[in-house]
């Protein structure tokens, strides 16, 4: 939780809702969801806020911090919700600084989260494939075991295994099936009796840091049923990677609590997308998951001791297959999960999907691929050669560690135009501002910049009229807090524009770094993919005016979306495409920026709001 | 538990001590401990009943059967013990027929359980193979994951995977080892990995109905390092396995009480035999368990509905590696249970182990199998073929239902001679006579007929002295009351009789069906072999008396002991043993002895104490 050391002297607290990222200080002794229109939160309110319909269920993480549950939270709470510490919005009020998460179900807008992506074409051999057959019922005289019947009628040459989870139901499902089921094999080993002619399907998601996208998917066709979204519960135990990894150093029951968050965000997923298409969670026979290094050791519950630490060395880099059961995911018990490989510490298996995808869509002789997020994952594809980098861009671009910065959902400013005195704004669903997402910050920045309000130093204007210093600090002002019927004002302060020139200076560096160890320059690029959800709502000439990216004809990049994604859903149905993943993860060189010998001095160089390349001095 | 409906009239309660076995009426408000001397059951009691050592722990099965705990029992048990309803025997007193259980650690003299058996030559092909390997330490030059490390050291031409709890201890082992490690391989995975030139173990089980025998060996040289054996604690849900499947097909937690209690008990002897050796449960990598298919059952949580009524049908026969973790096992975390395949739904795979075992030591043209318990399996080798059938032989030769049958343990009868009106005993250990086991009924029924006490019919002459008619009942008395101080006598019943009659009809008449089968007589047998715990024990002209074994010259028999548990040994040892047990459950037909047409006569036929084939009417 962030904390406002300066909100706790007066009769002022500071509230933190999450995952939605809405953060500030509140009127001591407002209700939650009085604290919840102040910070732009929209929670569900059928009744009014009369407590009588239950939709604002939230979890204030401190119960001291809040009042007593009231007599109609009593009567409308389930055993379930208080073991949980469940309260509803409208009638528990806030006496101390407190961090508030917010049930998916609780929020009147749902939060956008990418799951649209690269559209690939899925193989034709799946790792999973399904045979029907029909065995003679058993006698007297033919006590051969069940699982054995059936086995014998599918073996060919080669001997099959069952799951013991399939085995232990298959008696029932040949009986109610009258003698004629289909199994589902996986390799030598049948991992599923069902009903015969059931279409088969598969999970593909990217477990990202912030978001967690998922997929479901007709392992026969290769189709997409259904695609849902929803933001890494993980993200109260910390908004990057670095936290979340201190928390499990420092805290005993850490590792438990990360890997069962996030697997809890999955069943509920695999829970919303199977119920969308009318099936049980049961009919997923395998799933695919991609996340970057320290996503994949905390959902695998891998020791992150190396990981944590230079020279940042993974447990386990290579792809690997795990029974779901043993991961606690809800589906077919005989299923696995299949996860991509790494290639280093800060460059995951989600990296490696977002390389499978492009690399089936994409042929260009010297293709620049970013993929901007908490960790900017950078690849450049030169001669033949593939060597990735890892920028720490941090948080900023999603909203982290910026004061109104949000996560994309209902009234976030998206995209920001300043003319003169007059401030041009686009907020998602054309809801009342704010706060401002990842792309309105970048927008914000670059405009900044281009009216002069902004210097190549970061320095905010004292002269602007636009520019205000209140007891907040210093800042420029997008929305006024008068026209917000006295809510605080949205603006970008001294401190943002900071911390967004750390940012882009990461990216910057990292891109040059790749280029100078290639030996080309920015200009050379044939192509530049921009991937992830961030990369695809953003404004390019924005990006290049602050000199993120190279300054180049606007045809020669792509935003893709979350190719991440694609990549999973590629190596979910096709057995060469995971061989394909395999070969990239381990044919891409990595590059440590860390060990160039001009990083340090490239990087500072960068801080400098100036377009690609150009150092501040100029 | 079996009940004793006239106890509970006056002042005396019926008191069942399991897993020994003894049982009868004892004083209402005597303590447990009373209860156990006047049953025979020995239980420890370093401080003579002062409730001050805590080594008469036993755990009564109704809590409002027996007295409250006293001050004693308050403060010597641990709260872990008050949660399991553990009491001290000398402080608790009965007030109500009980059924009560005595942990091994209880008994003064620990219980006799067959782990002696074949000696039979380790393979040198083990399926759990170790390899030593050093690995360069990571560098920022050199990110390549822990486990990608140690697997491409290990890896030839084929690819290896490593088990996912083998990859989380791997970091910290690698770093505490200084970078050179062992790795244990099972196929193409990697299960462990742990100090360099550690010798890794394995588990072998032969996993009975009523004992299970364990075996802790070396797999590299094959040498069994230490053995043990204790009670199969599922017998509180039932003598036999048609009362166990009932619990599980009667009661919602019935499947999973018999599945923790066999585990746990395995637990225990995984605990008790690696202290032994000074190791730790972790260094078993392999354990391989055989059992008949409805312990196997109930071991893998597999559904027994159809095995538990006709055609007796198991859910699985085929062979199964299911990982330790899966079932519970407390052995290395990435280790494997290897489970031996069963022929039919009342011949498992501890048959399979015992034809493994002997089909390795011998090589008789003509050769009879006999294993005998509650059920018995009979197998007849002729002319190169194999058959198998399965007795319903019942409990009475081990000791259950019959009035003073207990299992081998102190104090129990094994031996008994008839001369006239002298009774000659043997006890085990030498010690007071508190009851009968199997060895010791058998004797007594062929002593009591070579005497003429019983006739062919199974009557118990009503005019010879021994034989005593008292409110229990009529029995031929072979410890007077008078000489046990007033404790009931000990002595066959006619019920008792009875009981026999019945399983020495069913092992004879199986044999005899097999014979008939093959178009062979008695005497064409080369050689016969008497497997088992009781089969080792038993005296083989008692035996051919009452007509349960053909009678033979007597070097024709082999009594081989534990021969199951000797093919577990070879299992677990050798990867061509399992391959050799594969095809001994694929080639061993079955015989189902119902389908025989003329099972019925000759089952009556031989309920007549006559030698082996003759009919009652000669």
């Amino acid at each position: 939780m962030q904390n406002n050391q300066d909100a706790s002297h007066n009769n002022t607290v500071f509230v933190d809702f999450e995952p939605i990222g809405r953060r500030g200080p509140c009127p001591r002794d407002a209700t939650l969801m009085e604290c919840a229109r102040l910070l732009g939160v929209g929670l569900a309110a059928v009744c009014g806020g009369n407590g009588t319909c239950g939709r604002c269920k939230v979890i204030p993480a401190t119960a001291a911090a809040v009042s007593e549950p009231t007599s109609a939270e009593i009567a409308i709470l389930s055993a379930s919700d208080t073991t949980r510490g469940v309260r509803l919005a409208c009638q528990c009020r806030v006496v101390a600084d407190c961090l508030v998460t917010v049930p998916p179900d609780s929020l009147s807008t749902p939060q956008r989260t990418q799951v649209e992506g690269l559209e690939v074409i899925a193989g034709t051999d799946p790792q999973v494939v399904t045979r029907q057959v029909t065995v003679w019922p058993p006698s007297l005289h033919d006590v051969e075991g069940d699982a054995d019947r059936v086995l014998k009628a599918l073996e060919g040459d080669k001997p099959l295994a069952i799951d013991v989870e399939a085995s232990r139901a298959l008696p029932s499902v040949l009986r109610e099936c009258e003698w004629t089921v289909q199994a589902a094999i996986r390799g030598d080993e049948v991992v599923q009796v069902s009903r015969p002619f059931t279409s088969t399907l598969g999970l593909a998601v990217d477990l990202g840091t912030t978001k967690i996208a998922a997929y479901l998917v007709d392992l026969v066709s290769g189709r997409v049923l259904a695609a849902d979204g929803r933001m890494n519960p993980q993200i109260r135990y910390g908004e990057d990677v670095v936290s979340r990894m201190t928390h499990v150093l420092t805290s005993p029951e850490g590792a438990r609590e990360l890997a069962e968050s996030v697997v809890g965000a999955l069943n509920e997923l695999v829970h919303d997308l199977t119920t969308e298409v009318d099936r049980s969670p049961q009919s997923i026979v395998e799933a695919v998951i991609v996340g970057n290094t320290a996503m994949h050791h905390l959902l695998l519950s891998l020791p992150i001791e190396s990981l944590s630490r230079a020279p940042y060395v993974p447990a386990l880099s290579r792809a690997m297959d795990v029974k779901a059961r043993e991961l606690g995911l809800s589906i077919a018990p005989g299923g696995y999960v299949h996860v991509l490989p790494n290639i280093a510490g800060f460059v995951g298996g989600d990296h490696v999907a977002a390389l499978l995808a492009i690399n089936s869509a994409e042929s260009a002789r010297r293709t620049l691929i970013i993929d901007i997020g908490t960790n900017t994952e950078v690849c450049l594809i030169s001669d033949g050669h593939r060597t990735s980098a890892s920028c720490a861009s941090g948080p900023a671009f999603e909203g982290g560690h910026i004061r109104d910065g949000m996560r994309a959902a209902a009234g976030a400013i998206e995209h920001v135009e300043i003319r003169g005195d007059e401030v041009h704004l686009q907020t998602i669903d054309d809801a009342e501002p704010v706060g401002l997402c990842g792309s309105g910050i970048l927008d914000t920045l670059a405009e900044l910049h281009r009216n002069g309000i902004v210097d190549k130093m970061g320095r905010l204007s004292k002269t602007h009229p636009g520019v205000e210093t209140t007891d907040r600090g210093k800042e420029y002002v997008l929305v006024p807090s008068a026209s917000r019927g006295g809510k605080p004002s949205i603006g970008m302060t001294q401190g943002d524009v900071r911390q967004l020139q750390l940012a882009k200076a990461a990216i910057e560096t990292g891109i040059q770094v790749l280029l100078a160890n290639a030996g080309i320059s920015a200009e050379d690029l044939d192509c530049v993919i921009v991937a992830g959800a961030f990369g695809s709502y953003i404004d390019l000439e924005s990006a290049m005016e602050i000199g993120m990216l190279p300054t180049l004809p606007l045809e020669r990049f792509k935003q893709v979306g979350n190719a991440a994604g694609a990549g999973a859903k590629l190596a979910l149905s096709s057995l060469s495409r995971r061989a394909e993943a395999v070969a990239i993860a381990r044919d891409t060189g990595y590059l440590e920026l860390a060990t160039d010998p001009g990083f340090m001095t490239r990087f500072v160089d960068n801080t400098y709001i100036v377009p690609f390349g150009a150092t501040g001095g100029d």
